[in-house]
Protein backbone atom coordinates (compact mmCIF):
# COMPACT_ATOMS: atom_id res chain seq x y z
CA UNK A 1 0.00 0.00 0.00
CA UNK A 2 1.09 3.42 -0.73
CA UNK A 3 2.04 6.00 2.51
CA UNK A 4 -0.36 8.81 2.13
CA UNK A 5 0.80 13.01 2.03
CA UNK A 6 -1.67 15.53 3.21
CA UNK A 7 -0.29 18.50 1.22
CA UNK A 8 -1.14 21.94 2.12
CA UNK A 9 -2.49 24.89 -0.47
CA UNK A 10 -1.85 28.06 0.33
CA UNK A 11 1.73 29.06 0.93
CA UNK A 12 2.67 25.66 -0.42
CA UNK A 13 0.85 24.68 -3.61
CA UNK A 14 -0.51 28.11 -4.44
CA UNK A 15 1.71 31.50 -3.94
CA UNK A 16 -0.18 33.40 -1.51
CA UNK A 17 2.90 35.48 -0.09
CA UNK A 18 3.37 37.12 -3.79
CA UNK A 19 0.21 37.10 -4.10
CA UNK A 20 -0.64 39.20 -0.68
CA UNK A 21 1.73 41.16 -1.84
CA UNK A 22 1.08 41.74 -5.22
CA UNK A 23 -2.67 42.64 -4.15
CA UNK A 24 -1.89 45.16 -1.61
CA UNK A 25 0.45 47.21 -3.54
CA UNK A 26 -2.40 47.01 -6.46
CA UNK A 27 -4.66 48.65 -4.01
CA UNK A 28 -2.46 51.07 -1.94
CA UNK A 29 -0.28 52.09 -4.96
CA UNK A 30 2.83 50.80 -2.71
CA UNK A 31 6.11 49.11 -3.25
CA UNK A 32 6.30 46.59 -0.53
CA UNK A 33 8.55 43.79 -1.85
CA UNK A 34 8.40 40.02 -0.80
CA UNK A 35 11.57 40.64 0.95
CA UNK A 36 9.71 42.91 2.91
CA UNK A 37 7.57 40.94 5.12
CA UNK A 38 10.19 37.87 5.53
CA UNK A 39 10.13 37.25 9.13
CA UNK A 40 6.77 39.15 9.73
CA UNK A 41 3.61 37.50 11.43
CA UNK A 42 0.87 37.30 9.02
CA UNK A 43 -1.41 39.30 11.44
CA UNK A 44 1.39 42.52 10.97
CA UNK A 45 2.81 41.19 7.71
CA UNK A 46 1.62 44.86 5.65
CA UNK A 47 1.69 48.36 7.25
CA UNK A 48 -1.91 48.60 7.50
CA UNK A 49 -2.75 45.26 10.22
CA UNK A 50 -5.32 42.64 8.95
CA UNK A 51 -4.71 42.59 5.35
CA UNK A 52 -4.17 38.97 5.09
CA UNK A 53 -7.41 38.00 6.64
CA UNK A 54 -9.06 40.98 4.49
CA UNK A 55 -7.91 39.43 1.55
CA UNK A 56 -8.05 36.06 2.45
CA UNK A 57 -11.81 36.94 3.33
CA UNK A 58 -12.55 38.59 -0.12
CA UNK A 59 -14.03 37.00 -3.36
CA UNK A 60 -11.54 36.39 -6.39
CA UNK A 61 -8.52 36.52 -4.12
CA UNK A 62 -7.87 32.57 -3.73
CA UNK A 63 -9.12 32.06 -7.08
CA UNK A 64 -6.61 34.18 -8.82
CA UNK A 65 -3.66 32.93 -6.85
CA UNK A 66 -0.18 31.79 -8.77
CA UNK A 67 0.59 28.85 -8.63
CA UNK A 68 4.16 28.18 -6.82
CA UNK A 69 7.15 27.39 -8.50
CA UNK A 70 7.40 23.68 -9.61
CA UNK A 71 4.57 22.63 -7.68
CA UNK A 72 2.64 21.05 -10.69
CA UNK A 73 5.40 18.79 -11.51
CA UNK A 74 6.52 17.78 -8.18
CA UNK A 75 2.85 17.19 -6.65
CA UNK A 76 2.21 15.45 -10.68
CA UNK A 77 5.45 13.09 -9.42
CA UNK A 78 4.51 12.44 -5.42
CA UNK A 79 0.94 11.38 -7.09
CA UNK A 80 2.40 8.69 -9.13
CA UNK A 81 4.28 7.30 -6.38
CA UNK A 82 1.99 8.44 -2.83
CA UNK A 83 -1.79 8.89 -1.91
CA UNK A 84 -1.81 12.09 -2.24
CA UNK A 85 -4.43 14.53 -0.59
CA UNK A 86 -4.98 18.03 -0.77
CA UNK A 87 -5.66 19.52 2.39
CA UNK A 88 -6.64 23.01 2.56
CA UNK A 89 -8.02 25.14 5.79
CA UNK A 90 -10.58 26.56 3.76
CA UNK A 91 -13.53 26.71 5.99
CA UNK A 92 -12.82 29.28 8.15
CA UNK A 93 -13.67 31.63 4.18
CA UNK A 94 -16.62 30.15 3.33
CA UNK A 95 -16.40 31.88 -0.29
CA UNK A 96 -13.36 30.25 -0.57
CA UNK A 97 -14.49 26.66 -1.28
CA UNK A 98 -16.02 26.87 -4.63
CA UNK A 99 -13.29 29.22 -5.64
CA UNK A 100 -10.08 26.35 -4.42
CA UNK A 101 -11.76 23.76 -5.97
CA UNK A 102 -11.77 25.55 -10.05
CA UNK A 103 -8.28 26.53 -9.00
CA UNK A 104 -7.36 22.80 -8.27
CA UNK A 105 -9.51 21.48 -11.46
CA UNK A 106 -7.67 24.34 -13.24
CA UNK A 107 -3.90 24.22 -12.22
CA UNK A 108 -4.08 20.42 -10.96
CA UNK A 109 -6.24 18.55 -13.28
CA UNK A 110 -4.62 15.07 -12.27
CA UNK A 111 -5.95 15.60 -8.41
CA UNK A 112 -9.78 13.86 -8.64
CA UNK A 113 -12.02 14.72 -6.03
CA UNK A 114 -11.58 11.98 -3.85
CA UNK A 115 -8.22 13.77 -3.13
CA UNK A 116 -9.36 16.59 -2.24
CA UNK A 117 -10.26 18.19 1.96
CA UNK A 118 -11.22 21.01 2.78
CA UNK A 119 -11.32 21.29 6.71
CA UNK A 120 -11.39 23.83 9.27
CA UNK A 121 -9.04 22.63 12.10
CA UNK A 122 -6.37 19.74 10.44
CA UNK A 123 -6.33 17.55 14.31
CA UNK A 124 -8.85 15.37 12.22
CA UNK A 125 -6.34 14.66 9.41
CA UNK A 126 -4.71 11.33 9.18
CA UNK A 127 -1.37 10.44 6.93
CA UNK A 128 2.04 9.12 6.62
CA UNK A 129 3.06 12.87 5.63
CA UNK A 130 2.38 16.21 5.76
CA UNK A 131 3.76 19.21 3.96
CA UNK A 132 2.48 22.42 5.67
CA UNK A 133 3.67 25.76 6.05
CA UNK A 134 1.97 26.64 9.60
CA UNK A 135 3.48 25.15 12.84
CA UNK A 136 -0.12 25.06 14.40
CA UNK A 137 -1.31 22.35 11.67
CA UNK A 138 1.82 20.36 11.83
CA UNK A 139 2.18 20.59 15.87
CA UNK A 140 -1.42 18.11 16.24
CA UNK A 141 -0.43 15.65 13.11
CA UNK A 142 0.99 12.31 14.32
CA UNK A 143 3.09 11.50 10.97
CA UNK A 144 6.02 12.83 9.55
CA UNK A 145 5.88 16.80 9.56
CA UNK A 146 7.38 18.68 6.76
CA UNK A 147 7.51 22.54 7.37
CA UNK A 148 7.50 24.65 3.89
CA UNK A 149 9.30 28.17 3.76
CA UNK A 150 6.92 30.72 4.31
CA UNK A 151 7.80 34.61 5.64
CA UNK A 152 5.81 33.85 8.69
CA UNK A 153 7.21 30.90 9.75
CA UNK A 154 11.74 31.65 9.35
CA UNK A 155 12.36 31.62 12.82
CA UNK A 156 10.20 27.98 13.38
CA UNK A 157 13.07 25.14 13.60
CA UNK A 158 11.32 22.51 15.41
CA UNK A 159 10.41 20.81 12.03
CA UNK A 160 12.27 19.30 8.97
CA UNK A 161 12.05 22.36 6.76
CA UNK A 162 12.02 22.32 2.82
CA UNK A 163 12.52 25.92 1.04
CA UNK A 164 10.92 25.04 -2.08
CA UNK A 165 9.32 21.99 -3.95
CA UNK A 166 12.78 20.92 -5.61
CA UNK A 167 13.63 20.35 -1.51
CA UNK A 168 10.39 18.48 -1.33
CA UNK A 169 11.17 16.25 -4.16
CA UNK A 170 14.52 15.61 -2.78
CA UNK A 171 13.30 14.60 0.50
CA UNK A 172 10.84 11.89 -0.90
CA UNK A 173 13.91 11.14 -3.37
CA UNK A 174 11.69 11.63 -6.12
CA UNK B 1 -8.96 15.49 26.20
CA UNK B 2 -11.69 15.01 24.80
CA UNK B 3 -12.59 11.98 22.64
CA UNK B 4 -13.04 13.25 18.81
CA UNK B 5 -15.61 11.67 16.77
CA UNK B 6 -16.68 12.49 13.27
CA UNK B 7 -20.20 12.35 11.96
CA UNK B 8 -21.75 12.13 8.99
CA UNK B 9 -24.05 14.66 7.11
CA UNK B 10 -26.40 13.09 4.50
CA UNK B 11 -27.98 10.19 6.06
CA UNK B 12 -27.02 11.03 9.41
CA UNK B 13 -27.13 14.33 10.24
CA UNK B 14 -29.34 15.65 7.03
CA UNK B 15 -32.57 12.98 6.61
CA UNK B 16 -31.94 12.90 2.31
CA UNK B 17 -33.81 9.56 2.43
CA UNK B 18 -37.04 11.40 2.53
CA UNK B 19 -35.73 13.88 0.59
CA UNK B 20 -34.68 11.93 -2.45
CA UNK B 21 -38.68 10.19 -2.21
CA UNK B 22 -39.79 13.80 -1.56
CA UNK B 23 -37.78 14.98 -4.59
CA UNK B 24 -38.83 11.51 -6.58
CA UNK B 25 -42.78 12.02 -5.95
CA UNK B 26 -42.57 15.98 -6.49
CA UNK B 27 -41.32 15.46 -10.01
CA UNK B 28 -42.11 12.59 -11.13
CA UNK B 29 -46.16 12.55 -9.94
CA UNK B 30 -45.38 9.11 -7.92
CA UNK B 31 -46.02 7.72 -4.47
CA UNK B 32 -43.17 6.07 -3.69
CA UNK B 33 -42.66 5.48 -0.26
CA UNK B 34 -40.09 5.36 2.45
CA UNK B 35 -40.65 1.94 2.99
CA UNK B 36 -40.41 1.08 -0.83
CA UNK B 37 -36.88 1.95 -0.94
CA UNK B 38 -35.69 -0.10 2.43
CA UNK B 39 -33.28 -2.58 1.63
CA UNK B 40 -32.50 -1.16 -2.11
CA UNK B 41 -29.24 0.15 -3.16
CA UNK B 42 -28.80 3.80 -4.10
CA UNK B 43 -28.30 3.41 -7.89
CA UNK B 44 -31.54 1.06 -7.69
CA UNK B 45 -33.72 2.58 -5.42
CA UNK B 46 -36.07 4.06 -7.62
CA UNK B 47 -37.89 2.95 -11.00
CA UNK B 48 -35.49 5.49 -13.02
CA UNK B 49 -31.62 4.52 -12.34
CA UNK B 50 -29.39 7.04 -10.91
CA UNK B 51 -31.83 9.21 -9.34
CA UNK B 52 -29.54 9.40 -6.49
CA UNK B 53 -26.49 10.28 -8.25
CA UNK B 54 -28.72 13.37 -10.41
CA UNK B 55 -30.29 15.00 -7.87
CA UNK B 56 -27.20 15.17 -5.19
CA UNK B 57 -25.69 17.03 -8.38
CA UNK B 58 -28.74 19.38 -8.72
CA UNK B 59 -28.81 22.92 -7.00
CA UNK B 60 -30.60 23.23 -3.76
CA UNK B 61 -31.03 19.34 -2.78
CA UNK B 62 -28.77 19.49 -0.43
CA UNK B 63 -29.50 23.21 1.15
CA UNK B 64 -33.10 22.31 1.50
CA UNK B 65 -32.78 18.46 3.02
CA UNK B 66 -34.88 18.19 5.85
CA UNK B 67 -32.74 17.20 9.28
CA UNK B 68 -32.94 14.08 10.55
CA UNK B 69 -35.33 13.50 13.65
CA UNK B 70 -33.17 14.28 17.14
CA UNK B 71 -29.76 15.21 15.30
CA UNK B 72 -29.89 18.96 16.47
CA UNK B 73 -30.15 18.12 20.20
CA UNK B 74 -27.98 14.73 20.01
CA UNK B 75 -25.81 16.70 18.34
CA UNK B 76 -25.29 19.64 20.51
CA UNK B 77 -25.12 17.42 23.58
CA UNK B 78 -21.94 15.44 21.93
CA UNK B 79 -20.83 18.73 21.36
CA UNK B 80 -20.61 19.41 25.32
CA UNK B 81 -18.71 16.03 25.90
CA UNK B 82 -16.65 15.09 22.90
CA UNK B 83 -14.26 16.94 19.97
CA UNK B 84 -17.33 16.68 17.52
CA UNK B 85 -16.45 17.02 13.74
CA UNK B 86 -19.11 17.12 10.87
CA UNK B 87 -16.96 15.04 8.00
CA UNK B 88 -19.27 15.28 4.67
CA UNK B 89 -17.97 13.66 1.42
CA UNK B 90 -18.92 16.87 -0.77
CA UNK B 91 -16.18 16.77 -2.81
CA UNK B 92 -17.45 14.86 -5.44
CA UNK B 93 -21.25 17.50 -5.65
CA UNK B 94 -19.00 20.80 -6.08
CA UNK B 95 -22.05 22.52 -6.01
CA UNK B 96 -23.32 21.15 -2.52
CA UNK B 97 -20.03 22.79 -0.50
CA UNK B 98 -22.04 26.29 -0.19
CA UNK B 99 -25.08 24.47 0.46
CA UNK B 100 -24.00 22.21 2.83
CA UNK B 101 -21.56 25.12 4.40
CA UNK B 102 -25.45 27.44 5.00
CA UNK B 103 -27.02 24.63 6.26
CA UNK B 104 -24.68 23.67 8.81
CA UNK B 105 -24.56 27.37 9.76
CA UNK B 106 -28.77 27.58 9.78
CA UNK B 107 -29.43 24.43 11.41
CA UNK B 108 -26.50 23.64 13.66
CA UNK B 109 -25.27 26.79 14.66
CA UNK B 110 -23.29 25.95 17.97
CA UNK B 111 -20.75 23.66 15.20
CA UNK B 112 -17.77 25.87 14.01
CA UNK B 113 -16.15 26.53 11.39
CA UNK B 114 -13.33 24.68 12.96
CA UNK B 115 -15.05 22.01 12.92
CA UNK B 116 -16.16 21.04 9.75
CA UNK B 117 -14.33 18.73 7.09
CA UNK B 118 -15.81 18.77 3.64
CA UNK B 119 -13.50 15.49 1.52
CA UNK B 120 -13.30 13.19 -0.95
CA UNK B 121 -12.45 9.94 0.35
CA UNK B 122 -12.34 9.40 4.09
CA UNK B 123 -9.45 7.39 4.41
CA UNK B 124 -8.05 10.70 5.28
CA UNK B 125 -9.98 11.38 8.16
CA UNK B 126 -8.56 10.81 12.04
CA UNK B 127 -10.90 10.25 14.94
CA UNK B 128 -11.80 7.96 17.86
CA UNK B 129 -15.24 7.27 16.39
CA UNK B 130 -17.45 7.16 13.35
CA UNK B 131 -20.84 7.80 12.67
CA UNK B 132 -21.49 6.86 9.41
CA UNK B 133 -24.34 5.42 7.42
CA UNK B 134 -21.72 4.00 4.62
CA UNK B 135 -19.60 0.99 4.63
CA UNK B 136 -17.09 2.46 1.96
CA UNK B 137 -16.44 5.36 4.85
CA UNK B 138 -16.15 3.08 7.56
CA UNK B 139 -14.10 -0.12 6.39
CA UNK B 140 -10.93 2.19 6.34
CA UNK B 141 -11.19 4.33 9.80
CA UNK B 142 -9.52 2.78 12.58
CA UNK B 143 -11.28 4.46 15.20
CA UNK B 144 -14.79 2.94 16.81
CA UNK B 145 -17.37 2.51 14.04
CA UNK B 146 -21.26 3.10 14.24
CA UNK B 147 -23.29 2.52 11.55
CA UNK B 148 -26.46 4.61 11.15
CA UNK B 149 -29.31 3.01 9.56
CA UNK B 150 -30.12 3.78 6.24
CA UNK B 151 -32.31 2.45 3.03
CA UNK B 152 -29.47 1.06 1.57
CA UNK B 153 -27.43 -0.15 4.69
CA UNK B 154 -30.23 -2.82 5.95
CA UNK B 155 -27.85 -5.98 5.24
CA UNK B 156 -24.56 -4.72 6.71
CA UNK B 157 -23.89 -6.27 10.07
CA UNK B 158 -19.98 -5.94 10.57
CA UNK B 159 -20.55 -2.64 12.75
CA UNK B 160 -22.34 -1.52 15.36
CA UNK B 161 -25.83 -0.06 14.34
CA UNK B 162 -27.49 2.57 15.59
CA UNK B 163 -31.41 3.11 14.52
CA UNK B 164 -31.80 6.46 15.31
CA UNK B 165 -30.27 9.22 17.30
CA UNK B 166 -31.96 8.03 20.17
CA UNK B 167 -29.49 5.13 19.58
CA UNK B 168 -26.51 7.35 19.74
CA UNK B 169 -27.13 9.10 22.66
CA UNK B 170 -27.92 5.69 24.51
CA UNK B 171 -24.33 4.30 23.29
CA UNK B 172 -22.45 7.01 24.09
CA UNK B 173 -24.44 7.30 27.64
CA UNK B 174 -25.69 10.70 27.56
Amino acid sequence: MKESIAIDMDGVMANVEKHFVDWYNERHQENVSIQDIQGKSEANAFPEPGIIKKYASTEDFFRTAPVMTGAVDAVKKLNEHFEVYVVSAAMEFPQSLVEKREWLKEHFPFINWRQIVFCGSKNVIKADYMIDDHPKNLDPFKGKKILFEAFHNLEVNKFQRVKNWKDVLDYFEL
